[in-house]
């Protein structure tokens, strides 16, 4: 691995770089970022060596996409008419029926993998890339089969070699799934802390009222709007089926505190507590 | 502080009692609770020294009510019938107003103090138990005036003591606004925790696919749904409006969704995402 090409230095992309910086000391790790302070931010804490450019990615081993999704979506055919024939294109989204979809029929798809780490903290930005961020997190390869095995062969050494474990799936499962566990938790989160911050924020004392659980369920609010507009944009139609359950869910709980039918709060609150046990090797 | 009496030995009380054992080591602890497996494992555990009663307690320095609140209205004002003259009483429900209504014109309402420890986890039963778990966290305190000045000045002692700070607040103020957040959080997390086990529930490969994101933001549908269904009856006028106004703004942004309205979208996200701020000094 000599040549490495970051596209997209933020939490993503810049905690990869780090990872891959132990792995192979030897490589050169170049950084592509609309935003030019996250280049010149990301060459001065070392996270990247040097600022890259498209029309050099043909020498690259190794392309990692790590981009809000609707723009990988349009970047990938490009990066993948450029790339050299031992070259290993992958991307980190959290959607991935369209993006596959956007090389389907491209002659260099078997030099893309497409991969989802299920990894991130809610900040964003070169600064929020932590060493050590992928280790013991599943990695979700989709279309496997459509990557050439010798590439192949090369990712999986790179995700070993960070500690990733992996899972495969269909590109189509993948967005179906992960709206539940995943994207529909953003919104709930984002608008619980809208509620909270409409009704007090001419009361700011009342945070002081706030305790750690409070804390635990807006966490989510503090991600970062491009990248999470971008998600919800390629994977709407199924974040829509999970939103109207959960807004169901929600009135069918409001319909039983009005008709103060507690017997059925409480069963309702007594069906879910099994998330424990669910909830057991996530956290 | 010679007898402390603990009517509900939990993570509240139980909890409470660890420190001050740390704080009152001549102090004598009894317990009082409904489930005789919790006193059992309160005195193996060293929680407390003895099983107490209800008939003894005019000996006691210190009464505490950790019990579900809707409970808690009930046995408060039989407990006052039989404090002494130096006993304090204090309770540490979530919910303010019906408790401080039920002993209004009590003849012994001076004994009595309204607290709510702004502290907890998702777990419950003594075992739960932490020692400092009040250490830094607000407590607080409803209508002061209505207790006697040297028993108000020996609660202020306690809680020093284990390291809690005070705040002040009429109790019809306090249920109006813990009902965003604190209580809302937990319709929020339990109905998202239902929302992915109906959907999911024949498929459990599919938590594999989950993260940290999601184990936060579900993480209070673990708590106890007896604890939270007295909440909730206690509370249920406020709780309802919180609940309206959450439903509202998902539906809102699900609109937003439906007509693609991307810009609309980032707008929503990048308006709460001060809650950062927010949430500084809270996690």
């Amino acid at each position: 691995m000599e040549k490495i090409y970051i596209i997209g230095v933020g939490l993503i992309g810049g905690s990869l770089a780090k990872d891959l910086r132990g792995q192979y000391p030897e490589a050169y790790i170049f950084g592509i970022d609309t935003t030019p302070a996250h280049i010149t931010e990301a060459i001065a804490t070392g996270l990247i060596d040097d600022e890259g450019h498209l029309d050099a990615i043909s020498e690259a081993d190794l392309v990692v996409l790590s981009i809000p999704v609707d723009i990988a979506v349009e970047v990938l055919p490009t990066v993948l008419d450029q790339v050299g024939d031992h070259t290993l294109v992958i991307d980190m989204g959290s959607t991935k029926a369209a993006i596959c979809k956007s090389v389907a029929t491209h002659e260099k798809r078997r030099n893309f993998l497409a991969c989802h780490p299920i990894a991130g903290t809610e900040f964003s930005g070169p600064s929020a890339a932590i060493e050590g961020l992928y280790k013991s997190k599943t990695n979700i390869i989709c279309e496997v089969e459509k990557t050439s095995f010798k590439l192949q062969e090369k990712a999986l050494e790179l995700f070993r070699s960070i500690g990733m474990r992996i899972r495969y799936m269909d590109p189509i499962s993948h967005d179906k799934h992960i709206a539940y566990v995943s994207h529909l938790s953003h919104i709930s989160s984002f608008m619980l802390g809208k509620t909270i911050i409409d009704k007090e924020k001419n009361e700011r004392d009342i945070f002081d009222m706030a305790g750690s659980g409070f804390a635990s369920t807006v966490r989510l609010a503090k991600s970062n709007p491009t990248t999470w507009t971008s998600i919800f944009k390629e994977n709407k139609e199924n974040i829509l089926e999970t939103l109207e359950e959960y807004i169901a869910n929600l009135e069918h709980f409001r319909e039983l505190m009005r008709q103060e039918d507690f017997i059925g709060v409480h069963q309702e609150m007594k069906n879910t507590n099994h998330i424990k046990e669910i909830l057991k090797g996530i956290e």
